[in-house]
Order: structure tokens, then sequence, then C-alpha cells
């Protein structure tokens, strides 16, 4: 028996793009390029996706996506205004209407800063707002990272919308 | 019952870097950021990967990933020289020892060249020796992705063989 499809907020995301002829580049650290795909999952994304920067380490959210070293030094990757320096960068890097940046502790191991396993800050930024979140998520790595994704998605979703 | 795990060329690969401390950058078209997904997907995985461009659209190829606008113009980005410009652009771009580059079609439409669905090319380079190979797949988009992600693995993994 096929499970029935449950729509996810990626797929709701690149069908409003769609709607309202829009793109968006992704700056993703925890979820490690999983937005990304989840967004090339759907045939037809070219249209709204042209690309996005796996910043895994920190030197990449710096060199490559601008995000101020200092922000980096003193508050650790995984903290707000990191996410929205990711989100303003790419967008300004991949030349997008908006710009998402995701970073967190997927787990199973904490970071260095001894923050919690699950804590994530996902951020979406249109150029003239940047709206950014704080969330707190249950699972494995797995669970952590999809959640992850999808409150990112959200997020834009909200942006689009205001 | 749980399934019985079947090792992936991209967890040999992995494991391949960390025993030889080595880094890897990927720089992925049709996969999406699926082998960065995939990649990170694996706990540990930051100590062999800084991180990667999804390349999606051409315009990105070009600008970040510094492939020559005259490949992308008379060959079309599913093509061997494009896929090696990839892995080389994207290991300089990040700063790797190795870079991986995957461009194809995954379907279920063809590009506007005609190029058949599951033809994809993946490149691997380590800065002196830059290796390619042509794939063809049969299956659908996931299938497709899938495939193309191991492929890339898989000659990551013989070029640090060499």
């Amino acid at each position: 028996m096929m499970m029935p499809h449950k729509i996810t907020q990626i797929e709701i995301l690149v069908q409003f793009l769609k709607n309202k002829h829009l793109t968006v580049a992704t700056a993703e650290s925890c979820t490690g390029g999983l937005l990304g795909k989840s967004i090339t999952d759907i045939s037809g994304s070219s249209a709204v996706y042209p690309g996005g920067v796996i910043s895994y380490c920190n030197r990449i959210k710096h060199d490559i996506l601008g995000v101020d070293q200092t922000l980096l030094d003193s508050l650790g990757p995984v903290s707000e205004p990191v996410a929205r320096q990711m989100a303003e960068g790419v967008r300004r890097v991949i030349g997008a209407d908006l710009g998402i940046g995701i970073t967190g502790i997927a787990g199973p191991n904490s970071d260095d800063t001894g923050r919690p396993v699950g804590l994530v800050y996902v951020s979406a930024s249109n150029g003239e707002i940047t709206m950014a979140r704080e969330c707190k998520f249950d699972g494995d790595r797995n669970a952590i990272r999809c959640m992850a994704a999808e409150a990112a998605a959200d997020l834009a979703v909200e942006l689009i919308e205001k």
C-alpha cells in the first residue's frame, strides 16, 4: 500500500516561490545540504532555486558567506546572529530574492560550547527584512536535521506572506 | 525487522578521508545537495568536510565555481569538461584537499539539449589529477540522484587510492 503523501513546508515554499516568481538561496550548516536536496527533489525547482552554499565549517561561513569572524568567535556558530548573517550572505552571494540560513547542533554530540543537541537557529531574509527563529528539537540526528530544514522553509513562507 | 545496513561508497569515502587526514569539497548540480547531505549524515564528518556549493543553475557554476562561460555555452552544463571544472573550482573556492563535481540530467524531463535522462558526469580532483566519468543511469529522479552521488564518491575513492 502506498503511504499517502504528506505535503511538506518545503513543497509549500517551492509552490509559493513559483506563484510569486521569486528565487531562494540556501546556506546550510547542520543540515549539510538537506534543504537544497529537498528543494531539488521537486521537479521544476530550477525555476526558483539557483543554488546554495553548504557552510559546514566556520571558515566557509566567514570566507564565502561573509559572517563576521568576531560573531563566530564570541557567540559560536550556533547562534541567532550567525543564522541571520548566513541568510543575508547567501542571498547576496548567490544573487537570489530570498536567502535562508540554518545553523544548529544535530547531534549525537554537542559542540564545544556545551549547547544542547537539537538547538537550531533558522533565518530567512529578503534583503529588507531578516527573520530568525530559535528551535529546540527532540530526536535523533536525522530527525533533527529534517525538522530544521522544515522550520527554515516555514519561516521563509512566513516572510513571503508578510 | 531492521534492514541490514548496506555500506555505501559515501561512507567508504568518509572513512578513507579520515584515515588519510584529507578533506573534500562538493560541487553539485543535479544532486542539489544530496552528496553533502549524505556525507554529513555521518556523525564526525566535520573532520573531513568543510562544505560545498550547490550550483543548480549555470550562473552559479560560472560566477562561484569559475567554470568557463564558453564551455557552458558550447557544450551545455551536462558535459565532462564542466564536471571537471566544477571539481577543480570547488576544491579551490572551499579550500579542500579534494573537490568533487556532479552534473547531469535527473529527469523526469530532459534539458533543452535533448541529452537523455540519466546521463551524469562525475569528477574528482586533487589539484594535480582530475578524473572524470560518464554515467548512464536507469531509474526515476530519486534513484538517478542517489546513483550519481554514489558514483562521485566512488571516483573520489579511486583518486585517493592512486
